[in-house]
């Protein structure tokens, strides 16, 4: 390790940020099959020995780029309101799918299925934090009268994050510049639209 | 060609639809970057020679897979009431993601970036196609006086697609064969939400 690394030489953690980086890009791009640590560390403009040296492997690059992007990054929202914590989580995975992020975790999905023994530890882990989360928005309104007793999480968010990850996998390539201009407007309405649905359909009793 | 096939040996049409089938398959597990002509010969049990006769290349054969798979078949619902164009296509599109073609499409998505030259022609038929169809539902149900003008196709079809979708990437492998058995009432569900806040939305005048 080179701690001792001068000004001439960029320092531990950025090594690591700028190869993370280029990992998860490159995995977006190419998937699994073209995936190697010499792609990356081109990619990254840094020594190959440096890839080596930390992640000694493809599967461990690999993994330890993807929990960085997509598991470590919970959407924690709570801000005492069900309309406002749908914003918050609406805003947040709209920002995920336009982002470097997003092509990462459909291709992830999408792997899983491909390779198992490597991916499905991974996809499982993102599907479960996302699935509490989406409980606990949905809890915390049934507790404080906003929803029935009987409201779906489930029914709830998957209309809300759904509906925002089916926009952008519509929209066509030449639209995307435009569709993410309006992504903050698209956004409020997909938020006014499943909310309407949600007191219409669980009124608090 | 083999039109004069005897009994002992399969007919051009089953050959065909066998490495088409084999072709969608192993394209949806594996991707592009592992694609190849043997594979699908293998997978199909058929011999390369036929393969090769009449799909010279692995593009060719690629192309004609999705095509048939994800292209053609083209989701054309019109019942003459909003609910039921809903229900059509929300039970159309269940089944397309439950099916062997759901993992196809998504892979399609993503390898649209990679391979822009390969897929992205295909991909756009696809978007473009879904949309057109979404639109003429929500057209129809303005015209009919369910709706009022102002009823935004993208919203509504987004939610509903996108919940559908939503619902089953977020399902954990172990309890897919659950949320299977469970799909025709979640569908229901899904489009009695969605018609809901459409209604309440967008009234007609």
């Amino acid at each position: 390790m080179t701690n001792t690394a001068g000004p001439g030489r960029p320092r531990d953690a950025e090594v690591d940020r700028k190869a993370l980086r280029a990992a998860i890009e490159l995995y977006a791009e190419l998937g699994w099959a073209k995936f190697t640590l010499d792609a990356v560390a081109r990619r990254a403009g840094i020594g190959k020995a440096a890839i080596y040296r930390r992640w000694p492997t493809r599967e461990r690059l690999v993994a330890a780029a993807l929990e960085q992007a997509l598991v470590l990054p919970v959407i924690a929202v709570d801000t005492g309101t069900l309309r406002e914590d749908l914003r918050g989580l609406a805003h947040a995975m709209m920002a995920y799918y336009l982002g470097p992020h997003g092509l990462a975790g459909l291709r992830l999905h999408v792997e899983a299925r491909a390779y198992p023994e490597l991916f499905a530890e991974l996809a499982a882990g993102i599907r479960s934090m996302r699935v509490l989360e989406a409980r606990a928005i949905i809890r915390r309104a049934i507790d404080r009268g906003e929803l029935g007793r009987n409201a779906s999480p489930t029914l709830i968010v998957d209309t809300l994050v759904g509906g925002l990850l089916n926009h952008v996998l519509a929209t066509p390539e030449e639209l995307r510049p435009e569709m993410a201009a309006q992504s903050e407007q698209y956004v409020e309405d997909v938020t006014a639209f499943v909310l309407t649905a949600a007191i219409a359909i669980y009124p608090p009793a």
